[in-house]
């Protein structure tokens, strides 16, 4: 049960040539715009990648892939975020934009994480090709985690499919026993059919290609890297309303697009938890449209309707646009849209946070606790779409909810060490767990991450890292258990 | 199954009484300063109760107490802290001390809760004997409690002992099968020891006898209500570590104190729960005196001990008085208090809280769940002091934790339709719902909870009674299950 380093270092190998070939794309797209320093810098750093990564792969003695233990897995899955993220930093360094380690690592980290939070203070005079590596970084993080919670987490034990199985919506999704290439062959299929829809929606509604391809890699991966200082402000109704909507597509579980490409479109609106993310997205829009009129923050119902209904999926999706600096507005719709930071996007979908399905599960669990008082004896099993959830399951979501809070506090003292108010430091650390990426105060939507210290943003980094991978994944490396020899 | 309503009214009728007696204690401390105003307020409310009460608990048919059902102690346990609190505001309102409903019966509720959130702006101009009554409910109040946690819940199923079952320090514990009568009678013996060695002592460190009662009222029932604007400031360091002393005392589980009494002092100084709470005393005490010396805030080390001490058993036992306005120190020492704000004291203390115990078995779950990953199969039982937890104990430990956290969430989107900051908002609610007093900013140390409406003085209110009992006993009245009549 040691782990198999050979075939660590091979997957990690083809992680490299990976990052290499896809750099290959913004360094067409600085060619494009003319932008030769980027595009050296994306040539120096993809072509010994590819090469030695190609290289060390068929180097590396082929070692049985069933030789694949859980060791190993969760090793690879956590080291393969790091290296990803340090790799494509490379760029960014090499050709100035972000100069200093700590910063191109928090960006990177922040992108492939689709998480959005940025030490930048302000992109636009940025070269076009970083920025659309910066934002490419999103899309390819978005696929990532859906094969990785849709495949990998769950043969692993973790997260995605196993909270998706007890909240299945009929007994027919028992028979969805992928093979890995199987589920991200159509999960390539579903993602690259959003992508485009909304490219071409984009298109239409009045955006250039350029920050159409953008702002559809931050929407469909729920990232929030923009290209404007201000964000989607800017931009015409239409274009916010397209990206709005498809937030919210994006922060649904995958699984129900996969149903609904086999005709069982039905079965799939049933799901309870796509219900409950329904809910929560409707009456928290209607909420925060009643604050804003009473407030006078907008000019009337559609007014308030476009910017409730955006920041809602925004946050909740935990993508993290804005359309206006919601750090303005009244304090009760703050509260309600940190409580939506908390809860995140579907579980299986490229939304972060603590998952729709946790959250309706922790209160059942609590309800059922308030019932047994009165009830004692009797067995209550808590169900969830008319089916029973498992007890082990139950006890995963509780071990999940103290961890993830345990997390947020701990980092919150670290965080505060910082000169920072309490708010600026808890919402540093909550942006980056639930990867959402703009928090309030210091660094709310019109602020950036760029104040802190080197060592203060590598931890955000690495707690960017541990929410996207369902915390367990980094959790377990600090873990005696894991490196124990026998 | 319903209500025995009949039984309810007598046991009401009784607390009527009683309150009616104990009111006779601040009249005679009304008589001796000579305030007329006072002593007369305090007897139109007193002789009536007691008549009444009397009366009414003789005429009301003597049902069978066996017939005491389960959903009768709730109703009884929940109504009896809102009966207490509204007579105990009579004499408020009547002398015109207090004239507000509102606010009068946030005053009670927090004495009876031994909370210590105060609405009164400044409390060295009210009448003597109107403050000692105010601390007098602190007093009551822990009593309260401990025979509450002790005797009254566990038989409902709730709280106290049923944690405390599974952090029992040894076998023998077992045996402790105490009748009411017995046990109330150990904890009077206990509590009453308590009280008068604290008031020996703070006569000895200077005080005069009226502030030694009124601070050692609200020191063993862990509540704050202090007789001086700017809490302990002005008193000898004596007092103070004293003081200090008295409630790391009083936020000790009393059964602990019990063993003593029976000659098990070595059994009831291996409690993993007491060794925990020493350690977080301990090191919170450190880090915050670290601070205070490194921002310079404290003059030496015995200066920033004396200061971060006090504070730290303050917070922890959910006391809240101070000796100085933390709320002016920096944030990490802050955040490091409002941690300890969520943990509170020890199960079966009169401290409020989560409680110590609880946040050792969230730990533990959430670290089985980390190790769980790797050895998937293998069954990793919870232990606590060597002894494996229950699994519906653990169940009980996550529904509490869930419902804790949903209701300070939810209350902060209550409190923050009021016009404060988040902060204020959040920390009233923590120090509300956890019974400690102060919070920070607009209510911090050197404020007080005045400003707010009658709204949400009274949700407030209604808040500390629920986290005075162990929060289910009061969400319960809110389930049709409890009011159906099958």
């Amino acid at each position: 049960m040691v782990l198999n380093k050979k075939l660590v270092i091979k997957v990690l190998c083809a992680v490299m040539a990976l990052v290499g070939f896809l750099m290959l794309i913004p360094c067409t797209v600085s060619l494009i715009y003319g932008e030769t320093v980027s595009a050296r810098a994306f040539a120096v750093c993809a072509v010994p990648m590819i090469a030695a990564g190609y290289a060390a792969f068929r180097l590396t003695k082929a070692p049985d892939t069933n030789a694949l233990g859980l060791r190993d897995g969760f090793f690879i899955v956590a080291s393969a975020w790091f290296v990803l993220s340090l790799l494509g930093s490379l760029p960014f360094m090499i050709s100035g934009t972000i100069p200093n380690v700590f910063d191109a690592f928090f960006e990177t980290a922040s992108g492939f994480t689709t998480t959005g939070a940025s030490i930048l203070p302000g992109v636009e005079d940025l070269p076009k090709g970083m920025l659309f590596w910066r934002s490419f970084t999103h899309w390819v993080g978005g696929m990532g985690i859906l094969v990785l919670t849709i495949a990998i987490l769950p043969a692993l034990g973790i997260g995605g499919q196993k909270i998706m199985r007890a909240e299945t919506t009929g007994p027919s999704m028992d028979k969805m026993t992928f093979t890995f290439n199987d589920t991200a062959r159509s999960l390539y299929l579903i993602y690259s059919a959003m992508t485009v829809i909304e490219v071409v929606l984009l298109l239409i509604s009045g955006m250039d290609l350029y920050d159409s391809l953008v702002y559809t890699f931050g929407t469909v991966g729920t990232g929030g890297f923009a290209t404007k200082n201000d964000g989607l402000a800017g931009y015409a109704v239409s274009s916010q309303i397209i990206i709005a909507v498809f937030m919210m597509l994006a922060g649904i579980n995958f699984n129900l697009y996969y149903l609904c490409l086999n005709k069982k479109a039905g079965q799939a609106l049933k799901d309870p938890e796509l219900k409950c993310y329904l809910g929560i997205t409707g009456g928290s829009t209607l909420f925060i449209m009643v604050m804003l009129i009473m407030s006078g923050q907008a000019a009337g119902i559609f007014d308030s309707f476009r910017l409730a209904y955006f920041q809602v999926t925004s946050i909740l999706t935990t993508t993290g646009y804005s359309t206006f600096n919601f750090d303005l507005w009244p304090l009760p719709v703050k509260v309600v849209l940190m409580m939506l930071m908390f809860i995140g996007g579907c579980a299986s979908s490229t939304g972060g946070g603590m998952k729709v399905i946790r959250v309706m599960m922790a209160f059942k669990i609590a309800w059922r606790g308030v019932q047994k008082r009165i009830h004692p004896s009797a067995l209550a099993p808590v169900k969830i779409g008319g089916r029973i959830v498992p007890q082990d399951i139950m006890r995963s979501v509780s071990e999940f909810l103290i961890l993830y809070l345990a997390t947020l506090l701990f980092g919150t003292v670290l965080v505060s060490l910082e000169k920072v108010s309490l708010m600026t430091a808890f919402t540093s650390v909550l942006a980056c767990f639930s990867n959402i990426g703009p928090g309030f105060e210091a660094v709310g939507p019109a602020m950036n991450f760029g104040f802190y210290s080197g060592a203060t943003k590598l931890f955000l980094s690495v707690l960017m890292i541990a929410g996207r991978l369902e915390l367990f994944t980094i959790f377990l490396m600090f873990t005696p258990a894991f490196w124990s020899k026998r």
